[in-house]
């Protein structure tokens, strides 16, 4: 699995062995069950995530019922906001599927930035670019109604659909299971 | 105003007296009268953005009607979507009141890059930072009913409800300028 993060970073950067070595070498990588909960509302984050294996999720618990506001797979991190802030995690990160995650920490990031400083380069682009799909995603979401927003997830990341239970992707889309149940069935009708 | 964007990186990073004249050197700073579109939908983004003085609404249009997403203010950085995938933007960005913004291009930012390489850590953070922002107000958009969604934003951008047209306020929230106009009355009764 390390090779994982090796290809990864090499799809953006050029690595020399000596670099990949300082890679592998700081990298703690963990599997967990299906269910675990990363991170619990209340914790203080200890770690950041990349994704190595599975699908995670980021949900709420509002007036007692779950709200899911995105899923993590393959090849993306997860910033908590409790890592960087310090202050204890408003939401809970879980994993729905096993899960194979490779774990970061201030003081491992410091020193391989230190040892491997065009890594930050790679860290901005990615950044850069996380920011703005996080903005589309979150202008879609204000745009568009719910029967929109399913249509436009089942185009953009039908493996989302195919993967996670339906009752989370309810919530992520801000309606009941219900709904989405009858929806999916209207558009099965349709076609 | 060159010296406001040495004094923000400054707040981050430490800079040489050669390092700040890179820096000056390669800023193109320029004025735009309120109402200037920076940039239309079907535009082309030659540029990013970032806010010295002013603010900058992005919007889109759904349906005939302007749908505010984000406002941008002093020491914010704006990246387009077509910036970063060389499509024409979905969106508008246009000048709510006189801007005064420095412009970035792939070219200068490369070398900027090029010769202040430190600059890759800052916006490194600066773009995990915002990511982070950004993922927590579409978290809180979805969490949130339209009054508490403008509760929220009294008590943590009480700058934006002052400055911008409540029309404007009005859209970000989900809401129309009408319902917005009750609420801010009810809330005015309450206290």
């Amino acid at each position: 699995m390390d090779d994982a993060i090796i290809t990864f970073i090499s799809s953006y950067i050029d690595l020399t062995p000596d670099e990949k070595s300082v890679i592998q070498a700081q990298n703690i990588i963990k599997t967990y069950p299906k269910g675990t909960v990363l991170l619990a509302h209340g914790d203080l984050a200890q770690d950041c995530f990349f994704i190595l294996k599975g699908c995670v999720r980021r949900y709420y618990i509002v007036d007692g019922d779950e709200r899911t506001t995105e899923f993590f797979t393959e090849n993306q991190g997860i910033t908590p906001v409790s890592y960087l802030t310090k202050q204890p995690s408003d939401y809970y990160l879980s994993c729905l599927e096993p899960c194979v995650i490779a774990l970061g920490s201030d003081e491992r990031n410091q020193l391989l930035l230190e040892k491997v400083p065009k890594l930050a380069r790679l860290i901005a682009q990615m950044s850069t670019e996380l920011l703005v799909k996080s903005q589309i995603t979150s202008d879609n979401f204000k745009n568009m109604n719910p029967e929109n927003r399913y249509l436009h997830l089942l185009e953009t990341r039908p493996d989302l659909v195919a993967r996670i239970p339906l009752q989370h992707i309810a919530t992520f889309l801000g309606m009941t299971p219900v709904s989405l149940s009858r929806l999916r069935k209207r558009i099965t009708l349709k076609r």
